[in-house]
């Protein structure tokens, strides 16, 4: 009798021959710069946020206790919901446990058997996984190609449809034609996801987003999803939407009807990041001059968002660049192959607001005699 | 031009139309005895669990801010994987950021096209979602059915099998066989994920699970999955399992690698409550006194944890005993189709340890009036 175990063990085998092992490993921040994280208005250590995630613990005890739907909603999940209303503009807010949770909560209840899915090629993980769990047909365009994503929803044969994108993606950093996808899926009668995961708190009036920033609240088609665990230093997510989509995925969606409410420490910090962020627009000044102060050490074109992406000659040149700017006391995170969309290998590089001129300084030397020399 | 919005317009009207709508509202305790929730311990107010929490926001700030393979893993990370590890003897713990996507995790990664899932018909939404994202083929066995689950294993054409369980199952709170479990799968050559969510902090010794009371850690084709969001007080989930799993989980589970990591004032708080589970081992017997009481008022068997289910006659009664039990002071949970798995109505109630000996005088008294009488 074989076990079912002997696969994984041969993948395992596999995976250290090529020399693609990932393990989990403390972080200790220390004298380091990280840019690899993607806390990018450097709220996780504001006093004011960390005093909000401790009152609330204080208020509410260190868990929600139940799902969302049973006893698990709290005041501060309201009061966070209305926050997030606030600064997007959005008519509705959902929060959910985790930006994961809620793509998967808002693509698998959006799209049914009668409904074709046009997903960007670079569609984070867990919008494939949202698509995976609806019972719809799932194609995928040609990154950022909104001549494809028009042809495939016109020659589609059911009745409806939903396109999947990024404002910012991930791993790029690039960012969607969002304008011209709102009204493309408007006028092809389809609903518009868009993960804005990397966009709230970063781009848009305020920090509000790109759908925000597009005008897009006033068509019921819009469906922004979002994470609290960036910008707003916590954890969780949120889905921003018309309010028959928000008692949609209410009604519907397993991974928030099945699942504990978002922890009162979190929620109450997401609040407060919120509320400095208004307070404080200039952050996402700084977020933007720190970007492009990275970009030209590093030689590519400053991105829109905080999210940059270096290519690099091969897999073991990146593993070695991250290598040595750890050395240095720099975090840069490593995309390889099968982490990159289109199989290249990259460094990723994510702005954050709060690092100094000095630490800048630091990181921009030490990248700028890593990364290939710009032709 | 249709819009994509419409058949979400129609499923809303159908459900009006059924008494079927679910709303999020926020629950604010006051003077009620929450019978609703999965804080079984009661450890969400415990002081050193706060304080746990208040001291993780201090050292570490309010996120995680990354993946945990980048740079989302800190020491209180691994200091709770520990005591998971401490708590249940399972060889290796892998936090997640929710007992949902632990279930993804899992059970996306532990199956492939090879393989054949068998899944108990009670299984939890997060353990059927975990079925969908995998390439395996899913079938599903009759409700704690050993010899079902045996017959199917045998039958298989498919060179791998996983077996899909829960030690306490979630709405009737009944207990599978582990312990045959077990031995079925070992002999089979299959994989068992054994979902401790309402075991773990409740049953085993020293609230360590069921897997360990059956003694399952020899084993390497055992896999158990928990949350940190019931006894444990806080929010997130874990995977306990052999080396080589979790090294395959970090390496390949989308839910995992593309997630940021738990918060710390979570991880906090569960690495807290474990210690306070340790030092007060009759925690888990107050659990059971208080579930015994619960359940001779409502004249029901005395379950092996602490879920209870009361079978009501139908939809409207359910949501109606449920409304009476609020006003006089005793929040109790209620499922209806199409939330339970046979698709009939009932109360569902949990059991907790701290409440007092004149709450639960008040609980029973309500209760007793309100369930039908036995014949
Ligand atoms: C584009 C995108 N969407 C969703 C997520 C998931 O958010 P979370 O980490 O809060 O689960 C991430 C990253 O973590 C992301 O980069
Ligand atoms: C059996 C079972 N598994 C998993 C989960 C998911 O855990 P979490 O709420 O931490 O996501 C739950 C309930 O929430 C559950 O009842």
């Amino acid at each position: 009798m074989t076990s079912s175990l002997d696969w994984i063990r041969d993948a395992a085998a596999a995976r250290e021959k090529a020399g693609l092992v990932r393990r989990v490993s403390a972080y200790r921040p220390g004298d380091v710069v990280d840019l690899a994280g993607n806390d990018y208005l450097g709220l996780r250590q504001h006093p004011a946020v960390k005093d909000a995630a401790t009152a609330a613990v204080e208020t509410y005890g260190t868990g929600a206790g139940a799902s969302r739907l049973v006893t698990g909603t709290l005041d501060v999940h309201d009061e966070l919901e209305a926050a997030l209303v606030g600064l997007t503009g959005a008519p509705t807010a959902l929060v959910t446990s985790s930006g994961y949770t809620a793509n998967l909560s808002a693509v698998s209840t959006l799209a049914d058997a009668g409904t074709l899915i046009v997903s960007d090629e670079h569609a984070h993980a867990s919008l494939i996984d949202g698509c995976r769990l609806s019972r719809a047909a799932v194609t995928v365009n040609r990154h950022n190609d909104l001549e494809h994503v028009a042809e495939l929803l016109a020659r589609r044969d059911t009745p409806r449809a939903v396109v999947v994108a990024e404002s910012v993606y991930s791993v790029l950093g690039d960012t969607a034609p969002v304008e011209d996808l709102v009204a493309l899926t408007a006028e092809s009668g389809a609903i518009l996801v868009l993960d804005e995961a990397h966009a709230l708190g970063v781009l848009g009036p305020g920090g509000a987003g790109l759908a925000s920033a597009a005008g897009a609240w006033t068509a019921e088609h819009v469906v922004v999803t979002g994470t609290l665990s960036k910008s707003f230093a916590a954890q969780g997510g949120v889905v921003l939407a018309a309010p028959v989509v928000r008692d949609h995925v209410v009604n519907t969606a397993r991974p928030f009807v099945y699942d504990t409410g978002l922890a009162p420490a979190a929620a109450g910090a997401a609040l407060a990041a919120i509320g400095v962020l208004h307070d404080h627009p200039e952050l996402t000044v700084r977020l933007r001059a720190n970007a492009t102060r990275l970009a030209q050490a590093c030689g590519i074109e400053v991105p829109d968002g905080a999210v940059m992406s270096v290519p690099m000659p091969g897999p073991h040149e990146t593993v070695e660049a991250v290598a040595r700017a750890a050395e240095h006391g720099v975090r840069v995170g490593a995309f390889r192959p099968p982490s990159t969309p289109d199989g290249s290998s990259r460094l990723r590089l994510t702005a954050h607001a709060h690092h100094t001129d000095a630490e800048l300084d630091r990181a921009c030397t030490v990248l700028a005699g890593l990364v290939p020399t710009p032709v």
